[in-house]
């Protein structure tokens, strides 16, 4: 691994306190990071860099994954930290920056091996970047390489515009855009699970699959970020980027390589492939939900609208489900569910695929039932797969009954998204970053969904706090012939677990 | 279902004792018995009814799989059986018995429903028979069935010979032939995972599977039954009837119609297509093995001739390993593997079958490696279906991995497979007893390999009490590229088990 110099914006912020920190600390222990690295934290309050690490530590300390663990080897780790006072909007701090760097790689012997990591709001985005670039910063004889997260503009024109103005300063391939989705293991795993596995390969087609369903639901409400989610609604917070890559990395098919280059090629024909839906016919395949007064684990949860710092009158989607279809030869005729919400009755992430129930009618000539195969792929709060096989219970005169076989995996000592995230980012690896094209697609394929979500073309459904969201979205899945897979199963162990 | 009398020859024998009055009271607790029910026993020797009646008792109370069970049903399940003095070449003992049957049946009511159970040495199979006929007890104006255990012949011709007579007295719908395997819950279970599961149908041909490998190994020895081990060998006691079984509940095809004439039908196919072997190449696909001295968990065990009873010039064959061809559209070029053997180092009966590595190339590029797919059916002692899928570790960066998926299911209060067969007899379902066309093709195929091993024409591999059988056995895999699964991991299993 190349030495280097990690210049972070937003060092003071939450997420860097929460993830980043953290992330670099485990890296660390787990001799991930580069021999030589200087990492220079700015914010906008002035702090001496014994201060700076000292909230390092103690960030590390509260949220590192690693419990009782052995800090001895703490204070090297934070002798690669610095911190410097900048006000990203002024050009003279990126000059006096520039000459930091400069001298640090100086004494640390590091070639001019730059990565930015823009842990600030999505606004100032465009203005740092134009600030490196002018400022000499980026302007390296070994690589530099920019770290944002989301949201990526907050509709197409918006994302459109943020890409210009970002790539007078990086080129796309030294933009690694953060969906931490993309950095869950289980997720990491669906290529492995859908490439390297001939059984799963040869099914993963419109001959034998009958419908996929992508779930991610949450239990909690807006919480503290009213003010955003507000104006963003759950088809910016999750669907334009978190559901879609999920679809993407679900839908994708075989590349030639197993590259980042070809994974996101492959991803990107996913895309091309979504039939766009128009304004008008939103109604007919998007379902919108907002969450109304309820139970949450036999709690009472206010409805969104009495939510501190939500308006009344809000309209705002706090649950999106959809019909997607895909239309290439792999995926006619196969309808993609996804499905997201606030203040669920579960917390999950899975995906479940159907598989065709081709043999049905054979047993039922005999009078027996059969329930259709199941690949079930949990991605969070645990990480499972399990297939539903049809087997005979000897202990019910060999009648046939739905069974499991699954998988799960240790979950102790299992990295964290951000640390996987960082990790490739320093290693150059983007296969697990989303492209700009992925992001200007899906930009596009939820376009006409904004604008009939802000021009109430479809209906608002009420669904109460602690319920699997609107009964539309259920009916969205009868229409044709299906149901949300899990949905009462989830419900049974709920009940199991509030029992116990 | 229908009343009936049970006639049953061999009353005073070890197999009634272990496992018919078992099954019989089994199912009379489960009420799976008609209501009336006249059921006969037969013995040479002088018992009075009670007398039987109290062996019966205590053989339910020594081998019955219920324990600690509350038998205060045990007078009403008693009181049906009556016991009859018979010797079974004596003409006018059928006489008494055939006025004595019909006189329970006036009695209880019961119309001439007759099952003949021939718990006996197999040369008295023919014998009983005709006097059934001759006597009248077979002339029923209701139905009669036959049941009969192996061996069925102890070569093509005789078990030709023992067929034509047989059919004089019964036809074959009427004739019951066990092999307790296929009463086995797993091996019931094969047609349900094969034809009920459309991910496993798709896959279930020569596109994707490499190769079938049916393992039957034993840790015991020959114990008691020298005698008749030492003339018949592993060929005869496991191979023509047991291994081929499993064999043909594995390869064969969707029928139509999942009925037991279907199904024996689409077994007898598969036997059809198996590639025959000339006595002068069956040293080339068959292994033959005997054990010698060894240790068995830690305990030394003697070598099959120091066996007590066994000659020690014998060549009697305790291993048999084979590759057998399947010359159908479905299984050309998939070779299945078959093994079988006493003194082994483990006790197991399981089937594993092995996907193409199709996408290990693609891997390999990336200094990756996969290993192949593997769907293991195992069927004794423990009962469960695994899959063994490619899968990242995400403690080892992403590595990929094989882990299985599977499902075990549960074992207590399953019925033996006695009882299964038993009630599948008096419900009339033939569905796994051994058509004669089965076992006349089993026997077909065994025919050139009874004979290469009599003159001699292949090696006796001998290999140590304790081991995985002669290394012959690996080299017949490795000549095809492939090696028997799991066999290093039983071992790793049973030093676990043996440290524990």
């Amino acid at each position: 691994m190349e030495s280097m110099t990690f210049v972070l914006f937003g060092a003071t912020g939450d997420l860097a306190k929460r993830k980043i920190y953290p992330a670099l600390y485990n890296l660390f222990i787990d001799q991930k990071l580069p021999q030589s690295i200087s990492i220079i934290g700015l914010g906008r309050r002035a702090l001496s860099d014994a201060e700076f690490q000292n909230r390092v530590e103690q960030s590390i300390e509260t949220f590192s994954r690693r419990v009782e663990h052995d800090y001895s080897k703490m204070g090297e780790f934070l002798n690669a930290f610095r911190y410097k006072v900048l006000d990203v909007t002024n050009t003279e701090d990126y000059g006096k920056l520039l000459d930091f760097v400069e001298q640090r790689e100086e004494e640390l012997h590091i070639p001019e091996n730059r990565m930015f990591y823009l842990s600030v709001a999505p606004e100032l985005f465009d203005g740092i970047a134009l600030n490196i670039k002018e400022s000499g910063l980026g302007s390296t004889t070994g690589w530099k390489r920019l770290i944002i997260e989301k949201p990526f503009g907050h509709d197409l024109e918006s994302a459109r515009d943020l890409n210009v103005k970002l790539s007078k300063a990086f080129e796309e391939e030294e933009i690694y855009r953060i969906d931490h989705y993309l950095g869950k293991p289980m997720v990491q795993n669906l290529e492995a699970l859908a490439f390297a596995n001939p059984v799963l390969q040869a099914l993963w087609n419109n001959q034998y699959i009958a419908n996929v369903q992508i779930t991610a639901s949450e239990t909690v409400g807006v919480e503290e970020r009213a003010a955003y989610y507000d104006g963003a609604g759950a088809i910016r917070d999750m669907v334009q980027n978190h559901m879609l890559q999920l679809l993407m990395m679900t839908a994708m098919h075989l590349p030639k390589q197993i590259s980042a280059n070809d994974i996101r090629e492959e991803k990107r024909k996913v895309m091309e492939s979504l039939r766009p839906l128009k304004k008008e016919d939103v109604g007919l395949h998007v379902i919108r939900g907002q969450y109304s007064a309820g139970e949450i684990h036999g709690q009472p949860a206010a409805g969104y609208t009495d939510e501190p710092g939500i308006e009344a009158s809000s309209h705002n989607d706090t649950f999106v489900a959809a019909r997607v279809r895909i239309d290439n030869p792999f995926w006619n005729g196969v309808p993609f569910y996804i499905r997201t919400g606030k203040r669920m009755k579960e917390k999950s992430t899975r995906i479940v695929i159907e598989f065709k129930d081709s043999l049905k009618e054979l047993y039922r000539n005999r009078n027996e039932q059969t329930e259709p195969n199941l690949l079930i792929i949990e991605i969070n709060p645990n990480e499972n797969v399990s297939l539903q096989l049809n087997s005979k219970n000897p202990l019910n005169d060999g009648k046939m009954e739905p069974v499991r076989i699954n998988f799960t995996s240790e979950q102790e000592g299992v990295p964290e998204a951000y640390e996987r995230l960082i990790f490739d980012a320093i290693r150059g690896d983007s296969t697990f970053f989303a492209h700009w094209k992925e992001v200007e697609l899906s930009w596009e394929w939820v376009q006409p969904i904004l604008e009939a979500f802000e021009e109430n073309l479809v209906p608002l459904h009420l669904y109460q706090a602690g319920s699997y969201g609107p009964e539309a979205a259920h009916h969205l899945l009868k229409e044709d012939g299906f149901k949300w897979w899990l949905d009462k199963e989830a419900l049974k162990n709920l009940e199991l677990a509030l029992q116990a």
